[in-house]
C-alpha cells in the first residue's frame, strides 16, 4: 500500500528534491507551498511548474501576510538583502533572512492538511549544514515539533503518529544537487533567489550558495541569473 | 520592567479572561486573533471589542483559510454542529468541532510574532477538563510546544525561550467564571458560540457548557441566547 504525505514545495532546489524523493520513496504526494507576501513570490510559480511536472496529487497554495510584522528581510523591503557574501560569512550567526518560526508555521500547515488527509508523512527539505545559522532548520527542533505533532494530533493520540521525513537534513548543498540528478529534477524550473526579479540575481546568500555547489561539482545550472560573480 | 506578552484572543469566555489575567500579570498585551473562515467569523467582533476595553497595544488579525481542506464542523459547512448534548457527551471523544492542528497554527503565529516584538511570554487559553477530547488542549502538549519554541527561535536558542503560559489550563469552567469575575471580565462582550448567529443559540457544545456553568453558580450571563433548554 502506498504511503500518502504532504511534501513542503518552496519551489526551490532543496524542497523540489525532497518531492521528488517522496515520490521514490512510494508516496502519493500532496504538495504545500505558501504565499506569506514574501519578497521572492515568484518562487510561487516555479512550485506550481514543480508540483505539476512531479504529478502531485494536490498542490495547495496557503496565503497570509507575514509583512504584518516583518523581522526578516524577505518580508520587510526596508532591510536591504546581504550580497556577494561569501559562504564562510553566511554560516557565522542567524542570517537578516531568517523568517521567525516560518518552518514553525509551515510545519503547523502541513500538520493540520495532514490530519485532514490522514497522511502518514510531512517532508520538509530543512538542511542544517548550510545556514547553519537558522535555528529552525536543526535536527533537535524537527524531533521536538514531531513530538508536538504526535500529542497534538488526533492521529497521534491513536497510535498513528504523523512522521516528519527532512532527508536532507545532514547533506551538504552538493550532495543534495547529486541526489536530485540522480532523482531527475527539473532543476531548470526551480527557482532559489531571494530578491524576487524576473531572473535570478546570483548575489544575494541563496543564488551565491546554489552556485558555487554547482560549480564545486563541474555542473551547469540551468537556470538565468543577472550576473555571476 | 514590565513583560511583553502575546495573547491569543478568540473572543470567548476563556481567552478573554485570559486577556484580563496577563494584564493583572503586569503584561504589556499584544493580542492576536485568527480568521480562518471559521462558522462563527462573527467572534472577531468581539475580540475586537474585548481588546480594544482591555487596552492592549496592539491587535493582530491573522487571516488564512482552513476551509479549503475543511475536516471539522466549524470549517466545512457541510458537517452538521452537534446540538443539546450533555456535558457527558461532550467529554467522550474528540468532537467534530475539533479543528486539526488548530491551536499548532495559532501558537505558530504566536511565536512569530513573540519573536519579531522580542515577548517574552504567550498566553493561550486552552483547557484541559472541558472537552478533554481535544488533543491539543493537554499539558503534555503544550510542554512539547515550548520545547519546539525553544529549540526552533532566535531567542530560544539565546537562552531567552519564550514561555507558553496556559494559565487556564487546569480550571474548571466554572472556576474560570469565578477568575474572570474577580479580574472584571467584561462578560456581555464575549462570544462562544459556535453557530455564528446573530444571537448565541444556546444549544451548541460551546453554548452549553458556558450556560450550564453560569447556572451552576448561580449567576446571569448577560449575552442574549436565541433559545436555553
Amino acid at each position: 500500500m502506498s504511503v500518502k504525505a504532504v511534501v513542503l514545495l518552496s519551489g526551490g532546489l532543496d524542497s523540489s528534491t525532497v518531492l521528488y524523493y517522496a515520490k521514490a520513496d512510494g508516496c502519493n504526494c500532496y504538495a504545500m507551498s505558501f504565499d506569506y507576501q514574501q519578497r521572492h513570490r515568484r518562487e510561487l510559480d516555479a512550485a506550481k511548474a514543480i508540483a505539476r511536472t512531479a504529478g502531485v496529487i494536490d498542490h495547495q497554495v496557503v496565503t497570509f501576510d507575514l509583512t504584518r510584522w516583518g523581522g526578516s528581510a524577505l518580508t520587510d523591503d526596508r532591510i536591504d538583502l546581504p550580497q556577494s557574501r561569501s559562504i564562510e560569512q553566511m554560516s557565522r550567526d542567524i542570517p537578516i533572512t531568517y523568517v521567525p518560526a516560518r518552518n514553525t508555521i509551515f510545519l503547523s500547515f502541513a500538520v493540520a492538511y495532514a490530519e485532514v488527509l490522514e497522511a502518514e508523512r510531512i517532508y520538509i527539505g530543512v538542511n542544517a549544514l548550510d545556514y547553519s545559522g537558522y535555528p529552525d532548520c536543526r535536527p533537535d527542533y524537527i524531533a521536538a515539533m514531531q513530538e508536538a505533532f504526535r500529542l497534538g494530533t488526533r492521529q497521534g493520540r491513536e497510535g498513528k503518529p504523523i512522521e516528519i521525513v527532512a532527508p536532507l537534513i545532514d547533506l551538504k548543498k552538493t550532495e543534495i544537487i547529486q541526489l536530485g540528478n540522480r532523482l531527475g529534477v527539473p532543476w531548470e524550473k526551480t527557482q532559489s533567489c531571494y530578491a524576487g526579479g524576473e531572473r535570478a540575481c546570483g548575489v544575494c546568500d541563496s543564488c551565491r550558495l546554489r552556485l558555487a555547489a554547482f560549480a564545486e561539482l563541474g555542473l551547469d545550472d540551468p537556470i538565468p541569473y543577472d550576473r555571476v560573480v
